[in-house]
């Protein structure tokens, strides 16, 4: 994890809420165990890393796959997990390619339960704008306390 | 809850600030246990409904009315809540409405202790524009673990 | 702690997402430890006070020494903190001056541990804007629970 991006171009307003409701609608497919929506937010070509994987998950179909069958697994536990992502900052590359770095912050709820805190991450994003939609190119995971 | 958003019509970045700023004070104003300011960020007829309360309040002086019964009873105990909204999807239906859904996390802190989860839920609004100024003509709140 | 701002004037979509992005970056800087970089997002004669401090820090190399010096010490803990602002709210001043309120959660999570909350706050800033940046002229951190 290289640190905070060095920003010389912050994306405009219109784009920075585009990018936002991306990221809502996206993470919303996820809590949802939406695998294959919710790897449409990816490229054909996009990479999925996490830096507590042996390594990236490479190509929508597989990330659409391993994303399944990590639900699969969770519906044994009866939680709803919910992922938020904030303090996005961006710096724009070129008209189509936009670097961001955020957190995320993941909360679980059992059955019957109370919310709890589950994991807190950094996220940098490489996205690019296909026919109008921002899709993720390369997202790279970094959890914290490892 | 019928799921995230089918987006096709996302509001433009202006409005996109305007209704984070609108929840963003709305929440402001609950948190400092104002009712009937919070309140009048329903239309008249607003209706707020949680799916663990067996109706939901219908028309503004309801809200109003309900919400200060509720901090009445909450300032028995001596607790700061936070409410903080993300994650914020939106769908325009027109020029005056907008559909969203978006993530809600509630936060407690006890007097001289430590910060804790309270609770984590799913907000769906119809909102409207009204005299320049959004407000909610239905929310459904549908909290996690339940 | 005045409570919520009185609204008239929000900041437009432009702005918001301008002042969003810095709020992002300043507190990835503070998380990454940089402090005299993160000091760099308040004025030269700029204020950071908290209510739980007996006296505020004034002008960016004393608050840049005074958060070093505090840096240093949270060292000794094998902790990662994020510094999350959210939920804020804004009234324009004049042309290079903005009135914000937010609320600030910080998370802790200790290595090979899971993340907790460890603090809940509310923000109020008066930012400036400097050639084309915007800064924090003043900033007064309230803690929950205090």
């Amino acid at each position: 994890m290289p640190g905070p991006l060095k920003i010389t171009t912050p994306v405009d307003g219109e784009t920075y809420s585009r990018i936002t409701q991306f990221y809502a609608h996206q993470m919303q497919l996820l809590d949802e165990r939406a695998a294959e929506e919710w790897a449409d937010g990816f490229t054909e070509d996009g990479v999925f890393a996490q830096n507590v994987k042996p390594e990236p998950w490479t190509g929508r179909a597989v990330i659409a796959e391993r994303m399944r069958a990590g639900m699969d697994r969770l519906a044994t536990k009866d939680v709803q997990r919910r992922h938020w992502f904030g303090m996005v900052a961006t710096e724009r590359q070129d008209d189509e390619t936009v670097l961001t770095r955020y957190y995320a912050m993941v909360y679980e709820t059992p059955r019957g339960g109370r919310a709890t805190t589950y994991l807190s991450t950094t996220g940098e994003d490489v996205l690019v704008l296909q026919d109008g939609q921002w899709r993720v190119k390369h997202r790279l995971i970094t959890h914290d306390g490892t």
